[in-house]
């Protein structure tokens, strides 16, 4: 089947630039579109600080070259049962990306571009669809984390909720197995259903959107080699999603770029096992500074797996979880129900404190920056982007080019 | 050798209530020193509001009766070679129960009442003694809790704080043991050595003050039985100290009564492995109700013996240690050094933020309760007590009547 224009625009997007995409991409791609921005791009007629990124990967080709580059990839993709899907998609996680583009790049936290696509396995968001939780730790994880990730990723999952990790040993696997387990038979109980699947894995349209898996490879590899029946019924259960052209090996750098992915796709990220240097502690500072929830599970002193968890916990990086029913009482929606009205009333009565304030702080005229929004309210980066999240969910403000306005 | 007049009184206002001793009594003996309370209760002298608390145990015995029985029970404490100290005496450890006088009693902390009086064998506390390090947990500790409980006992001798606890099996014993075995054969390294150790356990001169064990029972008594030897142990290299009169038994009232001593003896508690109704968990909660500082210790999500620890942690009632270097970086000295004066300061200048505003709310003329000062200062009780000790310390505070006014 021959690969549509836009197939070909965000395969060539994905390949053109070494995710966390650089700011002046993402806003020209925002600008124009992916179709008007891989054709600028593929001609060589992208603006300067556009084609400066992308020279590394596509100077010195063809417009045929890299039409046929992007083509191949769609191809590839289409064997391992993958779509592509880009913002503007109805299957596209938009709501759950968006703090990634508010958060300042290259400052505070320079790996939280958003992604310009996904090769995708499985199923798609549903517009509306709610975050699910994040289940990380350690590859080299004891059996008393495995255990305790698996049962919360079964309890999550049994309790409707998506479980998201990455498809590494240890933490990650474990979570995967507990919610596709939980659901296994029952598909009616778990899981989550939206009601636009895009394309996906010819075998689950009577799945489930148990489990999401992020690789920090190409979709068509297996990373470890070992789970690619993981990894299968993963796509089979939920998703498999990556940002990384077909064949992309997952080099180091990848896993930490990946994780942000993982943090914006989950409502809580809760960290099973980590050692004090554990990248998934990496994903834990990337979901609190997307203003979502962290939380971590204790475990012995005298164990080195968990003196990360340990870390965040006593430095009041993460609550402490013992498993799923602590969680359930702890776990603040995302997008909350809009306050009630009456009549009379304000648009911004009902509102939080906190909300609220950054409400105030927003201009009547003009338009500002998360940072001086932060300013002006007096209140921490993430905070703000969680009250502008919440503000845009009842339509009482707005982006307008990177910068923050009323509605 | 015959008992003085003062031991007499000491003894006999111990068995004339129990404790935790109502507030009428509390200050009828504070207002008259011992020996005359002691006389006017032995004499059928004393007001109605202290008659009735002491009916139960004086009524119907006259003062011969009386003075006998606590010649009987000064005897017994010293075949046990024990003795006995009161408020005024200079092994008293008097800034450390103080706060147990502030707050208030039968109100938010029933258990709160200051001892009358205490037998102790052992050494006693030195003029200016910080408190020590309360290791506390459950008695069905597991093989991990009690590793811990030894190693945080052992860490805290070597550094020279003291250890406080109480007497049974499980926890207690492992922090006992484990500051025992620190500093033995290195006395010159472990422990806290004061200056003046009052009448004592006649081996142990030579001893550091190490650990010390507060019973629920009489003194003369090992409960349980098998801990006879430890509890030797520890008045040899440390203190036992009880407010019960001779051959009072363990009831299970009293180990919750005692708790309150291991609080506010010691500048921090951590509690180690607690069941979810253990009663070191009240523990904890009085230790938070005198201002200090409270600390517990994770374990395996799974473990029963770690729920208790796991609530106080998730609560934000406790943080989390791993072990003593987490607890150097976060106890702070319970009696601060004084803030540097330059030339032309106010005597105010240098205080912190809390105690600055605590100061500012105790009036200029009169005096004041603690309730009234949280109210004005808009702070919770507990910062209150701590504010009010440090005021105390560096002589900006007084205590008169159990109201608080400027010195």
């Amino acid at each position: 089947m021959r690969p549509t224009h836009r197939e070909i625009a965000l395969a060539g997007l994905l390949r053109c630039a070494e995710p966390p995409v650089a700011p002046a991409v993402l806003a020209f791609v925002d600008a124009l579109g992916a179709e008007e921005a891989w054709a600028a791009i593929a001609g060589g007629l992208a603006p300067d600080e556009v084609a400066s990124v992308v020279q590394p990967r596509v100077g010195g080709l063809g417009r045929d070259e890299l039409e046929a580059q992007a083509a191949r990839d769609v191809a590839i993709a289409a064997e391992s049962r993958a779509v592509l899907v880009g913002p503007g998609d109805p299957d596209w996680p938009e709501e759950l990306f968006a703090p990634l583009d508010w958060v300042r790049p290259y400052e505070q936290c320079p790996h939280a571009a958003p992604p310009l696509a996904l090769y995708r396995r499985g199923r798609g968001w549903a517009t509306g669809d709610r975050g699910g939780l994040a289940v990380v730790g350690s590859r080299a994880a004891t059996a008393y984390g495995m255990r305790v990730a698996t049962e919360l990723g079964g309890d999550a999952a049994r309790f409707g909720w998506t479980v998201v990790s990455g498809a590494a040993y240890g933490i990650d696997a474990a979570a995967h197995r507990g919610a596709l387990h939980a659901v296994d038979g029952e598909a009616s109980h778990g899981g989550r259903l939206g009601d636009d699947w895009g394309r996906g894995e010819s075998g689950s349209a009577a799945g489930c959107f148990t489990t999401v898996a992020v690789l920090a490879c190409g979709i068509d590899r297996a990373y470890p080699a070992a789970h690619r029946a993981l990894i299968d019924a993963i796509a089979q259960g939920g998703a498999v999603i990556s940002e990384y052209p077909p064949g992309s090996v997952p080099a180091r750098h990848r896993f930490l770029v990946r994780n942000r992915l993982i943090a914006a796709l989950a409502e809580a990220t809760v960290v099973v096992e980590a050692g004090r240097r554990s990248g998934s502690l990496n994903t834990a500072t990337t979901a609190a500074n997307l203003g979502r929830q962290v939380f971590a599970v204790p475990g012995l002193v005298s164990s080195a797996m968990s003196v990360g968890c340990h870390d965040l916990i006593r430095e009041g990086r993460a609550g402490l979880v013992t498993g799923w029913p602590d969680l359930v009482g702890m776990l603040e929606p995302l997008a909350p129900a809009a306050p009630t009205h009456r009549p009379g009333d304000r648009p911004t009565d009902g509102l939080d404190l906190v909300t609220s304030r950054v409400h105030d702080a927003l201009p009547a005229r003009g338009a500002v920056s998360v940072d001086t929004l932060a300013g002006d309210a007096a209140l921490p980066v993430p905070d703000v982007i969680g009250a502008l999240a919440m503000l845009r969910t009842f339509g009482l403000a707005q982006r307008r080019d990177g910068l923050w306005c009323r509605t």
